[in-house]
């Protein structure tokens, strides 16, 4: 910290702290929507979280916000310096101004016709009934419209407010000009892969895990890479999510399917990683930007990191294939090491996004980030969502979708009106393996460390030099102060080239 | 309704269910935090409570709140009349002007300091620490001191204040009434019960009952009983305890022990007949006096209904025994009903009042109540209470605890700031047995349905002369109205007298 603080600062910390405080009862209200609560309690809870997320706006758009945010800029005008007290300053300014474009009644339609609509939603998949859900997306597009035009700039494309909301600095644009490429280099090496002969046994991971055993082991994989369970918890949930409630409450969740073992497995690392985000935050900041994470690219560069960079290395698997065999002495039985490593990388077109393998998977992105655009511009209706996706599908991944449950329906995202979220995820995959060569540089062959159980140097230096900064600085400031690049496609390509040339014999 | 509803009664209603809506998210809180919250938690959760009870008090003592009131009186002043309406306007008053005696400041102290003084007393009970739990119960007594001297009447008891916060209406006087009569009786009954030379065969109900065959069993107990799952869930939890959210919402807790079969399965009936009582409340009428239980007597003596007039019938175990014996082949094995339903109805003194049997549970009661009374009129120092309590347990019960967790500490409410509780407990007990005889009067030989497992017409008499009434009456009123009695403790013991004569052979 700088010296001692003014009034107007502290009284700016403290209004966004019990801001934030109200807001984490919300999300534990969300958390508990998606794991514990009855059947009859969405209507309730629907209400409930309505309620908090007016009152939550309502003091984050305060008039004595605004009063403080001008009178602290005046008092630091000129001082600029990357200081907490400035990154507060700043990141306040932006969530208050977004704020204040959004009427109250809209935040709180938001809230209660999402929860709703994710109610709808479940049902609709299970039916595989997408006229079922029509409706529910078609008010929430229409919700999602309206709170593009009241927070976007003039000019910009619709879509941009609300990937900004996720990716502060993002533009559609941007993201274009790191898609494309990418996706000429992924379809090139799904072909390769495709034409190879070595194929991995799928049969390996889709044998009996019984689910009891998977849940002493998931939780134990999670543990091993330093996700503190005295400040936590693993619970089931349809759709595997994290949610930091705030400090020392940071809740997992995933899903077992006894056939699949990949999916619980990595799907705890993935939320893992996310968790090891928010428990590595300062503590202190609690509430303010700087005890915040950077962006949801920043995050999913961390949960991938933990899934996929180490989960799905062959130096983690000689760490973890013994008490695997352990833990399921029948599906591994006569498995060797080899073979294991091989089979939870099997690279093949598929329906499910968060089932896909780490080549497919960029790709099911730009599909949903193609359909996004012009849902949200207004260029393609709700109700022509399933013929478009299944012919972009069948272009981007060469297969057809037997129905909407395994295809325009598969996410939670929509029904619950996270548009402009979808890109953010193959974002944090390239910012994942940014990173992970910065770590590289500075802690040695890290593959030697994880195959000896090893995780702490790396957890470590993702705490010192990404958790603990919390919003000091926007993700392309971070990225660049951390690898010394600026966003790019390569190292990712490069890994993926790696990593699958070997596999497959490339 | 009668007719048409003013604009000012409407707003009144309005604010009432934005304040219960709020509330509620408190109340999910609470449940979260005595089930699944993480140890490191603890703080953020004393903090959100915190905040979340300020801003009830807050809108709960709002001057448009009071302007509101004094309107609606006027309007309909020498109206009188017993409707719905007035039911609201006079039970809304009774909250506001308590309400607005409560500093804020006292509010959120009381609401942060018992989050924490709870978990320290978990800790200290573990430990039989009582010196660590003392500077937590001496903040606790005093916090509720204060409260008392807010909102007493001058003149009366301090007691009494806080006694008035569970059951409207009721004075320390009133309890002494009538508790004395029924310690007399109990007092009695033991002794001939002691000296009765048939005794139930203990050992039944403390052989290994695998707790996963519990968890079968408990809600499937519930589920006859009436308990709606799809509009709640039973969890478990250290101190057993029902939490109605709201419409739709309504969560039990339960905690299994294998070698003491009683406690789960009577535990689980408990709650449930609390969560009858929610579950039974009109869903439309909710956040108002109409839409809520009328006292936790009443409320207990549901709760008291399920667990003993029915579970521990001998009716209730011809529908129960088989699936029992199904259940739990080993430790039922040559078991007979008889001797079960003996068993389970064991008159023993013992140390942990909800461990406690129909007879000496009384007693334990009294004794709290005896405790409590010099704990907040200052004549009985936090310090002195493992000592008085020792006493008055040897006095009462003839057993003196060996350690503090089996003594002062076993109980989670005056860590929790539940002071002036306890007496309706015992209150519910006597309500119980008047409203049990006014069911058999109408509905004929209850026994006789409970061993076809017939329980909906005692639930559906419940639902129309309790549930559904909300607060239209006062307790004393509503006793009236359903059983045309007042308030005594001689149907309880001409209960407890036939049930235990015939078991003990008296």
């Amino acid at each position: 910290m700088s010296g001692p603080h003014s009034p107007a600062y502290l009284e700016l910390v403290e209004h966004l702290q019990q801001t934030a405080l109200l807001g984490s009862c919300a999300h534990l209200l969300g958390w508990d929507e998606q794991t514990y609560l009855p059947p009859k309690g969405g209507e309730l809870r629907a209400n409930q979280m309505a309620l908090l997320s007016g009152m939550v706006h309502e003091r984050a758009t305060a008039p004595r916000m605004g009063e403080l945010l001008s009178q602290l800029e005046e008092e630091t005008a000129g001082a600029g310096g990357e200081t907490p007290e400035a990154a507060n300053l700043r990141e306040a300014r932006r969530s208050y101004d977004r704020a204040v474009c959004m009427p109250k009644r809209l935040v709180e339609e938001l809230s209660r016709v999402t929860i709703l609509s994710q109610q709808a939603w479940v049902e609709a998949r299970q039916q595989k009934d997408f006229s079922k859900f029509l409706p529910w997306l078609e008010k929430v597009v229409t919700l999602k419209r309206e709170e593009a035009t009241a927070v976007g700039k003039d000019g910009a494309p619709l879509y941009d407010a609300l990937l900004d909301d996720y990716e502060p600095g993002m533009t559609t644009d941007m993201v274009h000009a790191v898609f494309t490429p990418l996706r000429e280099e992924l379809v090139a090496l799904v072909q390769q892969i495709a034409g190879s002969e070595r194929s991995p046994d799928r049969s390996l991971i889709t044998r009996e895990y019984p689910i009891e055993a998977q849940r002493r082991f998931g939780p134990r994989a999670a543990e091993a890479i330093g996700f503190d369970f005295s400040a936590g918890r693993l619970d089931e949930a349809a759709h595997p999510f994290c949610s930091g409630i705030g400090p020392g409450d940071c809740r997992l969740t995933t899903r077992y399917d006894a056939h699949f073992f990949p999916q619980a497995l990595f799907g705890t690392l993935h939320e893992a990683g996310h968790g090891l985000y928010e428990q590595g935050l300062q503590r202190d900041a609690f509430g303010t930007p700087m005890g915040h994470s950077v962006s949801l690219g920043i995050h999913e560069s961390q949960s991938r990191m933990w899934e996929n960079f180490v989960g799905r290395s062959r130096a983690f698997w000689e760490c973890f294939f013994e008490p695997a065999c352990e833990t399921f002495p029948e599906p591994l039985a006569g498995v060797t090491l080899d073979d294991f490593y091989r089979s939870v990388n099997i690279v093949e077109p598929s329906f499910i996004r968060v089932e896909a393998d780490e080549v497919t998977y960029n790709l099911h992105i730009m599909l949903r980030f193609e359909l996004e655009q012009p849902l949200i511009s207004g260029d393609l209706r709700a109700a022509d969502v399933p013929a478009v996706w299944n012919e972009t599908f069948k272009k981007y991944i060469g297969l057809t979708p037997p129905d909407d449950a395994l295809g325009c329906m598969q996410d939670v995202h929509w029904s619950g009106g996270l548009i402009g979220y979808f890109p953010t995820y193959a974002l944090g995959n390239m910012y994942a393996a940014q990173f992970y060569n910065a770590a590289e540089a500075e802690l040695g062959n890290l593959h030697e460390q994880f195959a000896h159980g090893e995780f702490a140097p790396l957890r470590d230096w993702l705490r010192t030099n990404i958790h603990e900064r919390g919003q000091l600085y926007r993700a392309d400031r971070l990225l660049k102060a951390v690898t010394g690049q600026s966003l790019s496609h390569e190292p990712l390509v490069a890994h993926l080239r790696q990593k699958f040339g070997a596999i497959y014999d490339l």
